[in-house]
């Protein structure tokens, strides 16, 4: 069974629109910043270490979410990553916002690994694909 | 055939990220952006009529965004917008995003028309969907 | 000797400009972000309470900031905040960011008490400035 | 006299906090396209050009803003930006915003002539600050 990584944020004042509710532009960045807590905490690959020392990055391929409820200012949202896809260079993640136990949202996410300087797609090395594997779901 | 409506924006220095190129979540502002520069010229309802005097929203069902190329500091970029499904009360847009002809990413964006008040989905109101009907591809 | 209270900010990808350092207006929303959780966590003022149930609000009169350092990917941000000044209505705060020790930046941050229904401002009342009162310098 | 450089933003939904007004945040993003704006429009400097071929930046010193009166969604924003003082590889900027002739807010923003290699302060080239006297007061 696959392993999943879980990380917090609280609904701040500036991540609300004059709906009252979460903006939702705001919520792909707290997904791609969960994908930047784990590799920094779950794999150690830090996003600092990976984009000055390694130059290598994870653009992003192709991201979408489905919106179920609305989040207010004050809310804990939990996001739950865990990898739906993890392909030779590419990695599909499904992150899951939910408040209270109650989801909020569902996000597909697919990254692939590039060099910074010479931009092909790259395969994922070995060692940092088996730090991978455990999130994984298939 | 289907009109569309184009809105143009200026890549700046805070829409990149250290990589040099545009942080994607910009691009989910651009399309939301997109979409009430072309209620408020295209169909006559600005958002701040919408939301203060009418008392209605859009809120965004789901999303989602296939990126092709990087847009960098100092591209124009156009967006252009159509329907790609017009629901009773949803509205599912394509919003295509180009630079110098190249296309850069596609997003699908659907929202759906909601009471500000008792919070229900609104059937779109005759006389706004029929402004909105030569915008829609199906 | 006035009490401080401080906070802690993970520098992320997100933060970052194209010269890789912290994009500066990012460091507003963080000392904005920092008054937040010290009325929530200080005060037990929350900003939801406040808002929703309270219906006041704590506008900005005027906010300034000197940057010493840049601030880098991977950052861990410390941020101290007292009162520099309390008026009948107004918090003037001064809120200083380091990292490692090393002084990053020095912010003044002004705020009133105001309705957010008549919109006059507000006296604080006397249960809440007492609490404010330990962080006070003057 | 002094010449002044204007630019022009539409205040949108994802400007506003939950409120209904600007998050003032924003206002200091705007301060900064406008002066990237000027460099641009006014000055024959893209921000591309100065970063990626000539290899300098303008980070910013420091930074305040008087806030007057809110904006709302749909305001129409002017901004108007001068040179309060030109300094030798620094340049202090005052920055007005307006909507329909009333005063918003007042900023003054700070930045000095970088080099992006070696980080020292640069002295502004003489063709340089011979186009940017004309916006000079003093």
């Amino acid at each position: 069974m696959a392993r999943s990584f879980t990380t917090e944020r609280k609904i701040r004042f500036s991540h609300c629109d004059p709906a009252g509710i979460v903006y939702f532009v705001n919520f792909f960045d707290m997904v791609s910043g969960a994908v930047e807590d784990w590799f920094g905490e779950a794999l150690g690959w830090t996003f600092n270490d990976m984009h000055i020392r390694r130059r290598v990055g994870f653009p992003i391929v192709n991201t979408g979410c489905e919106f179920f409820k609305p989040c207010h200012l004050g809310d804990r949202l939990e996001l739950e990553l865990a990898i739906a896809k993890l392909g030779s260079s590419s990695i599909e993640f499904e992150v899951t916002g939910r408040v209270a136990g109650e989801e909020k949202f569902r996000a597909r996410h697919k990254v692939a690994m590039m060099s910074l300087d010479t931009q092909p797609a790259l395969p994922i090395p070995d060692d940092l694909r088996a730090k991978m594997l455990p999130y994984a779901k298939e």
